[in-house]
């Protein structure tokens, strides 16, 4: 499996608002995945963001190896895999609820909407990639 | 996180040909996500199918439980995540070769086009779900 950094398609595609899946490690050590919002920041890590009351935050805390997969919206053959550690978590209330609306705006929308949201958010460090019918 | 059956907006989903992605574990104990083909089988059963040569059949023979999340084709905030061990492998490479066939109809095409191609299938049981947006 290629280690990063990411060549310019994979890049690319990461960096669209493409829809995108995670994957976690529950207390069992079984997978749990989810559809998710991700938004690449400059210095290369991932985002995501979940609402407090999440269970799978205290997995991802527990074993923090994640993997995300990101499918082409609309040419979902087209599909990019990268997997890493949690690498920053924030807690802060006001600065995870910016977060949340960055990654709204980012996939179009106005903001996240819910002012009164408790929200956490994760930065992912990609180690490594996989990548199907990139450019 | 509900047990199965599914109720029928989430077997709705889930029997259509939508785009999806699995997560298994790596020997590290690590996840790992990829986009995949299913096709969901009259006995409940979800079938997948790999080529000989992935990595990750081994990974999923040495640790048979998987997640798999099936995003709505077009609306992908509709989507729907199963969990659930392997539990029936098929490496006949005739008849693997006709299961990826079935998938590739089920995505609209032909047939998979390659009659050399070396395949394995595997069922998995759909123990648990959870989904959102769902009707």
């Amino acid at each position: 499996m290629p280690q990063a950094p990411l060549p310019d398609g994979a890049a690319t595609l990461l960096r669209a608002p493409n829809p995108a899946v995670i994957a976690v490690i529950m207390p069992s050590g079984h997978p749990m995945s989810v559809a998710t919002w991700y938004l690449v920041e400059d210095d290369g890590t991932i985002l995501v963001n979940m609402d407090a009351g999440r269970a799978r935050l205290a997995w991802m805390q527990a074993h923090p190896h994640v993997s995300l997969t990101a499918l082409k919206d609309g040419e979902w053959y087209t599909h990019l895999s990268v997997r890493g550690p949690i690498v920053r978590w924030e807690h802060d209330e006001e600065r995870a609820r910016a977060d949340i609306d960055r990654l709204a705006r980012h996939y179009g929308g106005d903001g996240f909407g819910d002012p009164e949201a408790k929200r956490v958010s994760a930065w992912i460090r990609v180690d490594s990639w996989h990548g199907w019918e990139l450019d």
